[in-house]
């Protein structure tokens, strides 16, 4: 690989790692918003929402400080969109749902990916990094929901950390495979995208007990 | 000691950190049946349940990645107890209430002096090492009780951290006493399951204001 | 400065921060009075409140293992101040709110300048050093109300971690302008204090959505 082609994929990385900042940081400020917070609050839980689970891998795998507290614009990016919000409202209110849905998705499907190829950097076991790519993807939520006093999505909704777990498992399989990194990434990103988009138009979800 | 020796005690200390694991992640994947959630919900909190005091544990002592993040048998453990509730529901929900209790005081046995043996190895202040045998013991449950969105139990019940604090504290007390390590665990572990037993068998609590 | 001038000042330093762990402390026990705990419950509250925020921001900008697992004294103290509330809880009660309001907002400054100063130091980024200054001061009450199961007061109230910013922002602009940070804080901790007893006084809010 040349340096410059070496670059260019790295900052496109940049670019779709803030790109799911942001729309994650979107939610998580709209949330404030239905729950009738402060500016403040809505800061707080676009922070959460956006970088908490990649946070909490980070401290699972060792790269600590994490990486948003390393690279300042990750932060940024994050109370950009609880800005965009707080502004924007009356506006953003009108986004079409399924528009909104189709973007988390596609955040989720990054942030998966993304969160298992660095567990495998980092020589976390292959079991442990699928799991370290589903914290990723859903851990932000996960805090923003239990910050409000609930309880988190991902324990009872639908095929939503799932996704997360297939985007992540098909980055491990193709590293045991020795399969290039961005390739693996290429398949498992669009196919925890695509599990998660059928399963919401469908209504599937995961069995019960009783 | 002969290698040997110390390798038997190893697998020992292995396998009866594995089986507390267990324990603790069936009392976690039940509670997820309780609330009615799906199977991954069910792993989630047999995981956090099980792994969870130890990984806050590693963090603060400096253990990172934690050991469960580091050993896939303790995830596997984990997800394995999920499976057997999951699909052994109807039968477990006949298991005697004393048993499982009894089971869980042996596991909080066995992490509060595995706790605070760790702390004290990692060079933890002899106080700090016997709040560390506590929230090895008590952690994963607070953490499960707080993603169900409900006040952890630690905080009002019966004498439960009290137990893991006592066998954390005749461990440290060993140590101090240069006692070997597996005898004061031989010594704090038991104490520790008494303690919890006779608290439940004669409803002792411990006082309150007013 | 002479060694016995730096040995003061640093004397200074861990006596204003162990007096503002026994503040938050305070705090924290009297919300588990309140919530009917038991006196190991005012312990953990104690705890959680009192160092919370100082374990969140060593965790994120990697001082691990944080302070007040390094150093036994901030333990003692807040176990101290649990004490303190369990055996004198009937004439604590009768102390005037303003009082408390007031030492908690001393409280407030101190750990955001001091948690900013912090983060300057280990070579965190500006921006995220008056984040680190504003977790520091507000953490340990998000987990103490995280833990009682209710909606953190940071989320919706009054300028409370707006203030603790103001604080951190004054600490890292004089890191950016080469003032000693002694000075820094000495005028980063009183702009919080004020700010903080003015809001309260005026009952000012941050604005909201709609």
């Amino acid at each position: 690989m040349k340096a410059s082609q070496k670059s260019a994929s790295a900052i496109l990385l940049l670019v779709f790692d803030l790109l799911a900042t942001f729309v994650f940081a979107l939610e998580g400020a709209f949330s404030g918003v239905q729950n009738r917070l402060d500016v403040l609050g809505l800061m707080v839980l676009a922070f959460a929402t956006a970088l908490g689970g990649g946070i909490i891998r980070d401290l699972l795998i060792g790269a600590i400080p994490p990486n948003s507290i390393r690279d300042w614009r990750y932060a940024t990016t994050a109370f950009a969109a609880a800005a965009f919000v707080f502004l924007g409202y009356r506006h953003l209110s009108h986004v079409p749902s399924p528009w909104i849905l189709t973007l988390d998705a596609a955040g989720l499907a990054l942030f998966a990916v993304a969160g298992a190829a660095k567990a495998l950097e980092l020589g976390i076991h292959p079991l442990l990094s699928i799991l370290m790519g589903g914290i990723t993807g859903v851990g932000g939520g996960t805090i923003r929901d239990m910050l409000l006093a609930r309880v988190p999505a991902v324990l009872h909704s639908d095929i939503y950390a799932t996704a997360a777990l297939l985007g992540a498992a098909i980055v491990v399989a193709g590293w045991k495979l020795k399969v290039r990194p961005v390739w693996a990434m290429t398949l498992g990103g669009p196919a925890c995208f695509l599990l998660r988009m059928v399963a919401l138009r469908r209504h599937w979800n995961l069995p019960r007990v009783g």
